[in-house]
């Protein structure tokens, strides 16, 4: 099959026969305007060796590259729609490789509900690369920056906080003293986040601002304070946290700095945000009716910077990988 | 410079301050609809040692990346406005190397005013890779299409065909005997196609349907009748030649071969378009008062596939590239 067949065989499929990807024939997709609405766009790419492991199968890798970018759009409040694929296969990507790619797209496709609009496929002798391009709408003017947190804000994050980290310690065989179950579950949500989109249009109804949680809990944290012009307080007693990374914690000689490496680690693809405190209740309790907890870890205040604080002292924030603005 | 500092140094001056942008420091970006507007949107990848020389200068990759973009959009009819880039930056590119990337981007966004309004910057231990997502705008429902062209239609070619193929065998030492001077015109049309965005609004006025010439005039044109569901004839007597061209013909023992040769390189990013007969002579002055030569070289016909004329005989295609559909 030349790249001609493989368009068609492999990717016009995963158009689901939308209107603006013009079956993959044109030299450029068309995307009508959608009236009162604004297009959200962000774009993410993953390297083989630096992102993804050169043995992860490539379905789960093609889903992971879905799901960074749709991430992205959870955190904005926005309704995915459509994305654009470049991808360079590399030489071990045969044409079994691809088809598993392809089917990983269509699997998180139907979960996502987001279609293939363009792209193009190129070929490297390097290692496998490929970048999405997702787009979803907002009500005009509604999306959710990072850059809308007020003084007084509750800072709340989603889910739990440092499986990401530790799945990447997992997957690489670093965590076996805790049990098949455990390594398996973190690997899973290493290798596959979730991204939180069930929780987007909640969020443009009760949040100031969010960011997707990709570099770890406190840079992203550090970013929306940052972007906000404000500073921000985390208490790390706080942090949710999976029984694996309980387990894992228990293990720890330090359970502070132990705390702050899951903090710092990134990969969570949780959603950290900030929420007046009178709304923050009906907030949490919104997030719950749709099957997803938010917990509070702190508040913004108005002088730029981070302040952690454990078992009620105040601690130093240098291993945080948090950057001062 | 970390991945923020690099970020807020050399990438946020490139939006120029769009507030699409959110300078960077967000997500996503946010994309208002113009009303009465569509959004075009193409995507193309470029990988070191595949689309460009190991020893090309990174300014003129960053603009050829933008270019080969800028030239899907200039076929569309499309007025180009931002770009998303995700970059995976190889183990040479140093300080200096991205910085002078980045100068390649802002010289060419000043010339066809564009803006970066998002992205993704990444390491790679392969090749340096990366990727544009384009955007640009047409009228509503007024896209020009690979899909629009009509039985009798005229077909039409912008520029000289052939410079990019032959720009790549001179890039590569192989055609000394041309002189300096041609060598050197020959790689910058290799180096530095020149996107026809002043065809673009003349041709939503006058063409049925465009493309451009990035697999070789006779793939692209073959492209625009198999989404038209149709077949051309073309006369390759008629294909305009640059002088370097005309001069490396002259040379050829068998000129029909190396015609055959140059209508079927890529790298050309001309465009090949489409027009009823009646309304030809009106599209070429309209072209030629933007500067821009159109040459008529051949015709659709409503059976499907490539006829292929040389001094009045028709000559087998298969050497071509050309795929029937």
């Amino acid at each position: 099959m030349d790249e001609f067949d493989q368009i068609a065989a492999l990717f016009r499929p995963l158009t689901l026969g939308a209107p603006e990807a013009l079956d993959l024939l044109d030299d450029a997709a068309v995307i009508p305007g959608r009236p009162g609405f604004d297009l959200v766009v962000t774009k993410d790419a993953l390297v083989e060796g630096v992102h993804f492991l050169p043995d992860d199968p490539l379905d789960l890798v093609a889903r992971k590259l879905l799901r960074v970018n749709l991430s992205d759009l959870a955190a904005k409040g926005a309704e995915p729609f459509g994305y654009f694929l470049a991808i360079a296969w590399s030489p071990r990507c045969d044409l079994d490789e691809r088809r598993q790619f392809c089917q990983g797209l269509a699997q998180d496709q139907t979960q996502y509900g987001v279609r293939l609009l363009g792209g193009d496929t190129v070929s490297t002798p390097g290692p496998l690369t490929a970048s999405v391009t997702l787009m979803g709408w907002v009500p005009e003017g509604a999306m959710v920056k990072r850059s809308g947190a007020g003084v007084g804000d509750i800072v709340l994050v989603s889910g739990v906080i440092g499986d990401g980290g530790l799945g990447l310690r997992a997957v690489r065989g670093e965590l076996a003293q805790l049990g098949e179950a455990a390594v398996s579950a973190l690997a899973t949500r290493y290798r596959l986040p979730e991204p939180r989109l069930d929780l987007s249009s909640i969020l443009m109804r009760y949040a100031t601002a969010a960011a997707d949680i990709s570099d770890g809990l406190l840079a992203d944290a550090g970013h929306v304070a940052a972007a906000s012009g404000l500073g921000l307080r985390l208490n790390l007693d706080r942090l949710p946290l999976s029984d694996p990374a309980k387990a894992w914690l228990a293990l720890q000689a330090d359970a502070k700095t132990a705390l702050l490496d899951l903090a710092s680690a990134g990969d969570d693809y949780e959603l950290v945000c900030t929420a007046p405190p009178e709304r923050a209740g009906a907030f949490i309790a919104a997030a719950a009716e749709a099957g997803l907890a938010l917990a509070p870890l702190g508040e913004i205040f108005a002088a730029p910077g981070l302040e952690l604080m454990y078992q009620g002292e105040r601690i130093a924030a240098d291993r945080t990988g948090w950057r001062h603005s």
